[in-house]
Protein backbone atom coordinates (compact mmCIF):
# COMPACT_ATOMS: atom_id res chain seq x y z
CA UNK A 1 0.00 0.00 0.00
CA UNK A 2 3.21 2.39 0.83
CA UNK A 3 4.24 1.43 -2.22
CA UNK A 4 1.27 2.72 -4.53
CA UNK A 5 1.58 5.75 -2.58
CA UNK A 6 4.75 6.44 -2.53
CA UNK A 7 4.57 6.36 -6.38
CA UNK A 8 1.56 8.26 -6.82
CA UNK A 9 3.06 10.87 -4.29
CA UNK A 10 6.68 11.12 -6.20
CA UNK A 11 4.71 11.43 -9.56
CA UNK A 12 2.46 14.31 -8.54
CA UNK A 13 5.89 16.09 -7.64
CA UNK A 14 6.94 15.67 -10.64
CA UNK A 15 4.06 17.75 -11.97
CA UNK A 16 4.49 20.16 -9.43
CA UNK A 17 7.86 20.53 -10.12
CA UNK A 18 7.08 20.96 -13.81
CA UNK A 19 4.59 23.45 -13.07
CA UNK A 20 6.82 25.84 -11.33
CA UNK A 21 9.35 25.00 -13.58
CA UNK A 22 7.26 26.40 -16.34
CA UNK A 23 6.03 29.64 -14.69
CA UNK A 24 9.32 30.40 -14.59
CA UNK A 25 10.15 29.49 -17.27
CA UNK A 26 7.36 31.97 -18.71
CA UNK A 27 8.84 34.43 -16.77
CA UNK A 28 12.08 34.64 -18.57
CA UNK A 29 13.98 31.83 -16.62
CA UNK A 30 16.36 31.72 -14.17
CA UNK A 31 17.40 35.39 -14.46
CA UNK A 32 13.88 36.06 -13.23
CA UNK A 33 14.15 34.11 -10.35
CA UNK A 34 17.48 35.87 -9.72
CA UNK A 35 16.33 39.54 -10.25
CA UNK A 36 13.30 38.90 -8.28
CA UNK A 37 15.15 37.10 -5.47
CA UNK A 38 17.72 40.30 -5.53
CA UNK A 39 15.00 42.67 -5.72
CA UNK A 40 13.17 41.28 -2.52
CA UNK A 41 16.29 41.91 -0.05
CA UNK A 42 16.55 45.28 -1.58
CA UNK A 43 13.17 45.94 -0.66
CA UNK A 44 13.75 49.76 -0.32
CA UNK A 45 15.12 50.28 -3.87
CA UNK A 46 12.67 51.46 -6.53
CA UNK A 47 11.70 49.37 -9.53
CA UNK A 48 13.17 50.40 -13.28
CA UNK A 49 9.99 52.00 -14.83
CA UNK A 50 10.44 54.41 -11.43
CA UNK A 51 14.38 55.01 -12.11
CA UNK A 52 14.38 55.47 -15.20
CA UNK A 53 11.21 57.68 -15.39
CA UNK A 54 13.15 59.76 -12.99
CA UNK A 55 16.02 59.96 -14.68
CA UNK A 56 14.62 61.70 -17.48
CA UNK A 57 12.63 64.24 -14.67
CA UNK A 58 16.06 65.22 -13.85
CA UNK A 59 16.88 66.86 -17.62
CA UNK A 60 13.87 69.04 -17.36
CA UNK A 61 13.66 72.27 -17.95
CA UNK A 62 12.08 75.04 -16.11
CA UNK A 63 8.01 74.21 -16.04
CA UNK A 64 5.44 76.39 -15.33
CA UNK A 65 2.88 73.68 -14.24
CA UNK A 66 3.53 70.22 -13.48
CA UNK A 67 1.43 66.79 -12.81
CA UNK A 68 2.49 64.93 -9.88
CA UNK A 69 1.45 61.13 -9.34
CA UNK A 70 0.96 57.57 -10.45
CA UNK A 71 -0.35 56.16 -13.35
CA UNK A 72 -3.22 57.82 -13.32
CA UNK A 73 -1.32 61.35 -14.13
CA UNK A 74 1.23 58.67 -16.22
CA UNK A 75 -1.31 57.93 -19.49
CA UNK A 76 -2.41 60.50 -20.22
CA UNK A 77 -0.11 63.85 -22.66
CA UNK A 78 -0.80 66.77 -20.59
CA UNK A 79 1.38 69.01 -22.60
CA UNK A 80 -0.58 67.64 -25.53
CA UNK A 81 -3.95 68.84 -24.02
CA UNK A 82 -2.62 72.13 -22.72
CA UNK A 83 -0.29 74.00 -25.32
CA UNK A 84 -0.22 77.00 -24.46
CA UNK A 85 0.62 76.00 -20.84
CA UNK A 86 4.66 74.71 -20.29
CA UNK A 87 3.50 70.92 -18.54
CA UNK A 88 5.23 68.70 -17.44
CA UNK A 89 4.48 65.25 -16.74
CA UNK A 90 5.53 64.29 -13.67
CA UNK A 91 3.56 60.55 -13.20
CA UNK A 92 4.97 57.24 -12.62
CA UNK A 93 3.01 54.32 -13.12
CA UNK A 94 2.51 52.34 -9.69
CA UNK A 95 3.87 55.13 -7.15
CA UNK A 96 2.96 55.80 -4.05
CA UNK A 97 2.78 58.75 -1.38
CA UNK A 98 6.42 57.44 -0.58
CA UNK A 99 7.53 56.99 -3.71
CA UNK A 100 6.83 60.86 -4.82
CA UNK A 101 8.15 61.93 -1.06
CA UNK A 102 11.61 60.03 -2.24
CA UNK A 103 11.53 62.42 -5.19
CA UNK A 104 10.07 65.31 -4.55
CA UNK A 105 13.10 67.47 -5.58
CA UNK A 106 12.92 66.74 -8.49
CA UNK A 107 9.69 68.48 -8.64
CA UNK A 108 10.33 71.59 -6.19
CA UNK A 109 13.70 71.99 -7.97
CA UNK A 110 11.73 73.51 -11.12
CA UNK A 111 9.82 75.96 -8.99
CA UNK A 112 6.95 75.45 -11.28
CA UNK A 113 3.92 78.03 -10.33
CA UNK A 114 1.35 75.23 -10.38
CA UNK A 115 1.67 71.62 -8.89
CA UNK A 116 -0.89 69.02 -9.70
CA UNK A 117 -0.83 66.53 -7.42
CA UNK A 118 -3.23 63.04 -7.52
CA UNK A 119 -1.68 59.76 -5.24
CA UNK A 120 -2.42 57.18 -3.51
CA UNK A 121 -4.18 55.08 -4.64
CA UNK A 122 -1.24 52.25 -5.12
CA UNK A 123 -0.63 53.10 -1.22
CA UNK A 124 -4.11 51.17 -0.76
CA UNK A 125 -3.69 49.12 -2.97
CA UNK A 126 -0.53 47.56 -1.58
CA UNK A 127 -1.82 47.77 1.80
CA UNK A 128 -0.48 50.74 3.41
CA UNK A 129 -2.87 52.51 6.47
CA UNK A 130 -4.69 55.04 5.42
CA UNK A 131 -3.60 57.16 8.36
CA UNK A 132 0.09 56.54 7.28
CA UNK A 133 -1.13 57.73 3.44
CA UNK A 134 -2.37 60.31 4.90
CA UNK A 135 0.74 61.32 7.38
CA UNK A 136 3.10 60.58 4.02
CA UNK A 137 0.46 62.80 2.02
CA UNK A 138 1.17 65.82 4.99
CA UNK A 139 4.97 65.33 4.80
CA UNK A 140 4.36 65.82 1.13
CA UNK A 141 2.48 68.90 1.10
CA UNK A 142 4.83 70.47 3.86
CA UNK A 143 7.93 70.24 2.13
CA UNK A 144 6.36 71.79 -1.39
CA UNK A 145 5.55 75.01 1.64
CA UNK A 146 9.10 74.58 1.93
CA UNK A 147 11.16 74.15 -0.68
CA UNK A 148 8.30 75.91 -3.23
CA UNK A 149 6.37 78.35 -1.36
CA UNK A 150 5.30 80.61 -4.29
CA UNK A 151 3.96 77.38 -5.57
CA UNK A 152 0.67 77.02 -5.90
CA UNK A 153 -0.43 73.40 -5.06
CA UNK A 154 -3.90 71.38 -6.26
CA UNK A 155 -4.61 68.58 -4.17
CA UNK A 156 -6.28 66.28 -5.93
CA UNK A 157 -8.96 64.05 -4.86
CA UNK A 158 -8.54 59.78 -5.44
CA UNK A 159 -11.07 58.44 -7.86
CA UNK A 160 -12.94 55.70 -7.38
CA UNK A 161 -12.08 52.80 -8.76
CA UNK A 162 -14.52 49.96 -9.94
CA UNK A 163 -14.06 46.56 -8.42
CA UNK A 164 -16.15 44.47 -11.37
CA UNK A 165 -13.63 45.55 -13.65
CA UNK A 166 -10.70 45.47 -11.67
CA UNK A 167 -9.19 42.37 -9.35
CA UNK A 168 -7.09 45.47 -7.34
CA UNK A 169 -9.00 45.24 -3.85
CA UNK A 170 -9.75 48.86 -2.64
CA UNK A 171 -11.59 49.71 0.21
CA UNK A 172 -14.43 52.32 -0.89
CA UNK A 173 -14.58 53.67 2.90
CA UNK A 174 -10.82 54.32 2.63
CA UNK A 175 -11.45 56.63 -0.32
CA UNK A 176 -13.68 58.77 0.93
CA UNK A 177 -12.19 59.25 4.58
CA UNK A 178 -8.95 60.06 2.50
CA UNK A 179 -10.74 62.34 0.11
CA UNK A 180 -12.53 64.09 3.30
CA UNK A 181 -8.78 64.61 4.99
CA UNK A 182 -7.36 65.82 1.91
CA UNK A 183 -10.28 68.44 1.86
CA UNK A 184 -9.08 69.66 5.68
CA UNK A 185 -5.30 68.95 4.52
CA UNK A 186 -5.70 71.25 1.01
CA UNK A 187 -8.04 73.85 3.22
CA UNK A 188 -5.50 74.13 5.98
CA UNK A 189 -2.47 74.68 3.85
CA UNK A 190 -4.24 77.58 2.02
CA UNK A 191 -4.23 75.02 -0.95
CA UNK A 192 -6.78 74.24 -3.38
CA UNK A 193 -9.07 70.71 -3.16
CA UNK A 194 -9.91 69.47 -6.43
CA UNK A 195 -13.20 67.31 -6.07
CA UNK A 196 -12.95 64.76 -9.36
CA UNK A 197 -13.87 62.23 -7.29
CA UNK A 198 -17.68 63.21 -7.72
CA UNK A 199 -17.76 63.57 -11.37
CA UNK A 200 -16.11 59.97 -12.21
CA UNK A 201 -18.31 57.86 -9.32
CA UNK A 202 -21.49 56.01 -9.77
CA UNK A 203 -24.73 55.75 -7.52
CA UNK A 204 -22.75 52.83 -6.45
CA UNK A 205 -19.25 54.63 -5.04
CA UNK A 206 -17.57 52.78 -8.14
CA UNK A 207 -15.77 54.54 -11.07
CA UNK A 208 -18.54 54.57 -13.58
CA UNK A 209 -18.06 52.14 -16.60
CA UNK A 210 -18.26 54.82 -18.97
CA UNK A 211 -14.43 56.06 -17.91
CA UNK A 212 -12.61 53.18 -17.58
CA UNK A 213 -11.26 50.17 -19.67
CA UNK A 214 -9.45 48.25 -16.15
CA UNK A 215 -11.67 49.54 -13.10
CA UNK A 216 -8.80 51.82 -12.17
CA UNK A 217 -7.78 53.81 -15.37
CA UNK A 218 -9.42 56.35 -16.97
CA UNK A 219 -10.02 56.19 -21.13
CA UNK A 220 -10.17 59.07 -23.39
CA UNK A 221 -13.29 60.20 -22.69
CA UNK A 222 -12.46 60.23 -18.85
CA UNK A 223 -9.30 62.38 -19.32
CA UNK A 224 -11.41 64.87 -20.93
CA UNK A 225 -13.84 65.26 -17.97
CA UNK A 226 -10.37 65.67 -16.01
CA UNK A 227 -9.27 68.28 -17.64
CA UNK A 228 -12.33 69.78 -18.27
CA UNK A 229 -12.37 70.24 -14.71
CA UNK A 230 -8.69 71.44 -14.53
CA UNK A 231 -10.08 74.18 -17.35
CA UNK A 232 -12.55 75.60 -15.01
CA UNK A 233 -10.58 76.06 -12.26
CA UNK A 234 -8.07 77.68 -14.71
CA UNK A 235 -10.71 79.81 -15.59
CA UNK A 236 -12.08 80.99 -12.31
CA UNK B 1 11.16 1.61 3.19
CA UNK B 2 7.96 2.59 1.12
CA UNK B 3 6.70 4.45 3.79
CA UNK B 4 9.39 6.47 4.89
CA UNK B 5 9.36 7.40 0.94
CA UNK B 6 6.10 7.89 0.75
CA UNK B 7 5.79 10.26 3.60
CA UNK B 8 8.65 12.28 2.24
CA UNK B 9 7.30 12.36 -0.47
CA UNK B 10 4.44 13.68 0.75
CA UNK B 11 5.64 16.05 2.99
CA UNK B 12 7.57 17.49 -0.46
CA UNK B 13 4.26 17.76 -2.23
CA UNK B 14 2.91 19.55 0.34
CA UNK B 15 5.55 22.09 0.11
CA UNK B 16 5.23 22.66 -3.29
CA UNK B 17 1.31 22.99 -3.64
CA UNK B 18 2.52 25.59 -0.99
CA UNK B 19 4.88 27.25 -2.90
CA UNK B 20 2.45 27.41 -6.32
CA UNK B 21 -0.50 28.71 -3.55
CA UNK B 22 2.12 31.18 -2.45
CA UNK B 23 3.19 32.63 -6.03
CA UNK B 24 -0.62 32.86 -6.94
CA UNK B 25 -1.38 34.60 -3.70
CA UNK B 26 1.45 37.19 -4.28
CA UNK B 27 -0.13 37.79 -8.01
CA UNK B 28 -3.60 38.57 -6.67
CA UNK B 29 -5.06 35.28 -6.28
CA UNK B 30 -8.02 33.48 -7.72
CA UNK B 31 -9.43 36.31 -9.86
CA UNK B 32 -5.54 37.00 -11.36
CA UNK B 33 -5.96 32.99 -12.28
CA UNK B 34 -8.92 33.76 -14.29
CA UNK B 35 -7.96 36.73 -15.97
CA UNK B 36 -4.60 34.71 -16.89
CA UNK B 37 -6.68 31.87 -18.47
CA UNK B 38 -9.37 34.13 -20.01
CA UNK B 39 -6.22 36.36 -21.35
CA UNK B 40 -4.76 32.92 -22.94
CA UNK B 41 -8.12 32.07 -24.27
CA UNK B 42 -8.92 35.24 -26.48
CA UNK B 43 -5.58 35.33 -27.32
CA UNK B 44 -6.09 38.35 -30.34
CA UNK B 45 -7.33 40.27 -27.15
CA UNK B 46 -5.17 43.24 -26.44
CA UNK B 47 -4.48 44.53 -22.79
CA UNK B 48 -5.72 46.72 -21.18
CA UNK B 49 -2.99 49.85 -21.08
CA UNK B 50 -3.43 49.17 -25.19
CA UNK B 51 -6.95 49.81 -25.17
CA UNK B 52 -6.61 52.61 -22.78
CA UNK B 53 -3.73 54.29 -24.21
CA UNK B 54 -5.82 53.74 -27.81
CA UNK B 55 -9.14 55.35 -26.25
CA UNK B 56 -6.61 58.66 -25.38
CA UNK B 57 -5.13 59.17 -29.02
CA UNK B 58 -9.15 58.89 -30.20
CA UNK B 59 -9.64 61.68 -28.72
CA UNK B 60 -6.57 63.68 -29.45
CA UNK B 61 -6.80 66.68 -32.44
CA UNK B 62 -4.83 67.42 -34.92
CA UNK B 63 -0.79 67.11 -34.89
CA UNK B 64 2.02 68.07 -36.67
CA UNK B 65 4.14 65.04 -35.82
CA UNK B 66 3.37 62.00 -33.98
CA UNK B 67 5.89 59.42 -32.32
CA UNK B 68 4.68 56.12 -32.86
CA UNK B 69 6.15 53.07 -31.32
CA UNK B 70 5.94 50.84 -27.81
CA UNK B 71 7.85 51.75 -24.70
CA UNK B 72 10.75 53.19 -25.84
CA UNK B 73 8.46 56.04 -27.31
CA UNK B 74 6.23 56.22 -24.80
CA UNK B 75 8.37 56.98 -21.80
CA UNK B 76 9.58 60.10 -22.67
CA UNK B 77 7.52 63.60 -23.00
CA UNK B 78 8.40 64.61 -26.14
CA UNK B 79 5.61 67.77 -26.06
CA UNK B 80 7.36 68.64 -23.75
CA UNK B 81 11.32 68.42 -25.11
CA UNK B 82 10.40 70.13 -28.47
CA UNK B 83 7.44 72.73 -27.27
CA UNK B 84 7.71 74.49 -30.49
CA UNK B 85 6.30 71.09 -32.42
CA UNK B 86 2.47 69.78 -32.07
CA UNK B 87 3.37 66.99 -31.08
CA UNK B 88 1.46 63.67 -30.48
CA UNK B 89 3.04 60.57 -28.55
CA UNK B 90 1.66 57.40 -29.64
CA UNK B 91 3.82 55.12 -28.12
CA UNK B 92 2.03 52.04 -26.16
CA UNK B 93 4.27 49.96 -23.70
CA UNK B 94 4.88 46.68 -24.94
CA UNK B 95 3.27 47.41 -28.57
CA UNK B 96 4.44 45.02 -31.57
CA UNK B 97 4.46 45.47 -35.31
CA UNK B 98 0.87 43.73 -35.88
CA UNK B 99 -0.50 46.51 -32.97
CA UNK B 100 0.96 49.23 -34.27
CA UNK B 101 -0.99 47.90 -37.59
CA UNK B 102 -4.46 47.23 -35.59
CA UNK B 103 -4.22 51.44 -34.65
CA UNK B 104 -2.48 52.72 -37.35
CA UNK B 105 -5.68 54.32 -38.68
CA UNK B 106 -5.91 56.94 -34.93
CA UNK B 107 -2.44 58.38 -36.99
CA UNK B 108 -3.13 58.46 -40.19
CA UNK B 109 -6.46 60.05 -39.43
CA UNK B 110 -4.78 62.74 -37.66
CA UNK B 111 -3.18 63.76 -41.23
CA UNK B 112 0.40 64.99 -39.32
CA UNK B 113 3.15 66.32 -41.37
CA UNK B 114 5.75 64.32 -39.96
CA UNK B 115 5.92 60.16 -38.25
CA UNK B 116 8.65 59.14 -36.24
CA UNK B 117 8.11 54.94 -36.13
CA UNK B 118 10.12 52.85 -34.00
CA UNK B 119 8.86 49.53 -33.28
CA UNK B 120 9.54 45.79 -33.48
CA UNK B 121 11.74 44.99 -30.11
CA UNK B 122 9.28 43.61 -28.33
CA UNK B 123 8.14 41.30 -31.13
CA UNK B 124 12.06 40.10 -31.08
CA UNK B 125 11.55 39.40 -27.41
CA UNK B 126 7.90 37.39 -27.93
CA UNK B 127 9.98 35.43 -30.31
CA UNK B 128 7.99 36.62 -33.70
CA UNK B 129 10.38 35.97 -36.75
CA UNK B 130 12.66 39.19 -38.52
CA UNK B 131 10.80 37.99 -41.67
CA UNK B 132 7.10 38.51 -40.04
CA UNK B 133 8.56 41.78 -38.45
CA UNK B 134 9.96 42.85 -41.43
CA UNK B 135 6.76 42.27 -43.42
CA UNK B 136 4.02 43.82 -41.20
CA UNK B 137 6.50 46.91 -41.19
CA UNK B 138 6.33 47.05 -44.78
CA UNK B 139 2.47 46.94 -44.36
CA UNK B 140 2.51 50.04 -41.95
CA UNK B 141 4.84 51.72 -44.37
CA UNK B 142 2.08 51.05 -47.42
CA UNK B 143 -0.93 51.95 -45.35
CA UNK B 144 0.74 54.92 -44.03
CA UNK B 145 2.07 56.34 -48.04
CA UNK B 146 -1.82 55.46 -49.41
CA UNK B 147 -3.76 56.78 -46.22
CA UNK B 148 -1.60 60.09 -45.75
CA UNK B 149 0.59 60.47 -48.44
CA UNK B 150 1.96 64.02 -47.86
CA UNK B 151 3.20 63.00 -44.63
CA UNK B 152 7.28 62.34 -43.98
CA UNK B 153 7.85 59.33 -42.68
CA UNK B 154 11.28 58.68 -40.71
CA UNK B 155 11.72 55.42 -39.71
CA UNK B 156 14.18 54.63 -36.70
CA UNK B 157 16.31 51.95 -36.14
CA UNK B 158 15.52 49.41 -33.55
CA UNK B 159 18.34 49.99 -30.82
CA UNK B 160 20.97 48.10 -28.97
CA UNK B 161 19.69 46.23 -26.04
CA UNK B 162 21.95 45.08 -23.22
CA UNK B 163 21.82 41.34 -22.17
CA UNK B 164 23.63 42.22 -18.64
CA UNK B 165 21.40 44.41 -17.99
CA UNK B 166 17.95 42.59 -18.97
CA UNK B 167 16.90 39.08 -18.65
CA UNK B 168 14.11 39.72 -21.80
CA UNK B 169 16.11 37.76 -24.77
CA UNK B 170 17.14 39.52 -27.47
CA UNK B 171 19.26 38.28 -30.84
CA UNK B 172 21.42 40.85 -31.84
CA UNK B 173 21.95 39.72 -35.14
CA UNK B 174 18.06 40.02 -35.75
CA UNK B 175 18.40 43.57 -34.78
CA UNK B 176 21.28 44.17 -37.05
CA UNK B 177 19.04 42.74 -40.49
CA UNK B 178 16.34 44.70 -39.12
CA UNK B 179 17.75 47.95 -39.27
CA UNK B 180 19.64 46.92 -42.57
CA UNK B 181 16.09 46.02 -43.79
CA UNK B 182 14.47 49.22 -42.30
CA UNK B 183 16.88 51.39 -44.10
CA UNK B 184 16.35 49.65 -47.49
CA UNK B 185 12.57 50.04 -46.69
CA UNK B 186 13.35 53.57 -46.01
CA UNK B 187 14.65 53.94 -49.22
CA UNK B 188 12.57 52.23 -51.36
CA UNK B 189 9.83 54.15 -49.94
CA UNK B 190 10.95 57.34 -50.33
CA UNK B 191 11.31 57.96 -46.93
CA UNK B 192 13.95 59.06 -44.14
CA UNK B 193 15.89 56.09 -41.99
CA UNK B 194 17.46 57.70 -38.82
CA UNK B 195 20.03 55.47 -37.49
CA UNK B 196 19.99 55.72 -33.54
CA UNK B 197 21.08 52.05 -33.24
CA UNK B 198 25.08 53.08 -33.69
CA UNK B 199 24.75 56.48 -31.17
CA UNK B 200 24.06 54.13 -28.22
CA UNK B 201 26.03 50.88 -29.15
CA UNK B 202 28.96 49.90 -27.46
CA UNK B 203 32.18 47.65 -28.61
CA UNK B 204 30.22 44.76 -28.25
CA UNK B 205 26.77 45.26 -29.87
CA UNK B 206 25.59 45.78 -26.60
CA UNK B 207 23.32 49.32 -25.52
CA UNK B 208 25.56 51.00 -23.55
CA UNK B 209 25.40 51.12 -20.18
CA UNK B 210 25.72 54.90 -20.21
CA UNK B 211 21.98 55.14 -21.64
CA UNK B 212 20.15 52.61 -19.92
CA UNK B 213 19.06 51.39 -16.52
CA UNK B 214 17.55 48.11 -17.19
CA UNK B 215 19.63 47.40 -20.22
CA UNK B 216 16.54 47.92 -22.79
CA UNK B 217 15.01 51.28 -22.12
CA UNK B 218 16.81 54.68 -21.91
CA UNK B 219 17.56 56.88 -19.33
CA UNK B 220 17.05 60.59 -19.26
CA UNK B 221 20.53 61.39 -20.94
CA UNK B 222 19.59 58.66 -23.57
CA UNK B 223 16.56 60.12 -24.36
CA UNK B 224 19.05 63.97 -24.76
CA UNK B 225 21.20 61.79 -27.42
CA UNK B 226 17.74 60.96 -29.24
CA UNK B 227 16.36 63.77 -29.05
CA UNK B 228 19.35 65.85 -30.20
CA UNK B 229 19.34 63.55 -33.49
CA UNK B 230 15.85 64.92 -34.46
CA UNK B 231 16.94 68.56 -33.63
CA UNK B 232 20.19 67.43 -36.26
CA UNK B 233 17.49 66.44 -38.81
CA UNK B 234 15.21 69.10 -38.65
CA UNK B 235 17.99 71.30 -38.50
CA UNK B 236 19.01 69.99 -42.09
Amino acid sequence: MYRKLAISSIVLNLILFAIIGYAIHLKGGIPYVMDYVSAKVSDNEFDDYYKTRLSIFKESEEKDAIFLGDSLTDYNEWAESFPEVNIGNQGIGDDTTSGVLYRLKETTNLKPSKIFIMIGINDLINGVSRDDILKNYTSIIEEIKKDTPNTEVYIQSLLPTNSDLTYKDVNKEDILWLNDNLRKLASESGYTYIDLYSLFVDGNDELNEKWTIDGIHLNGPGYGVWEEALGRIRGA
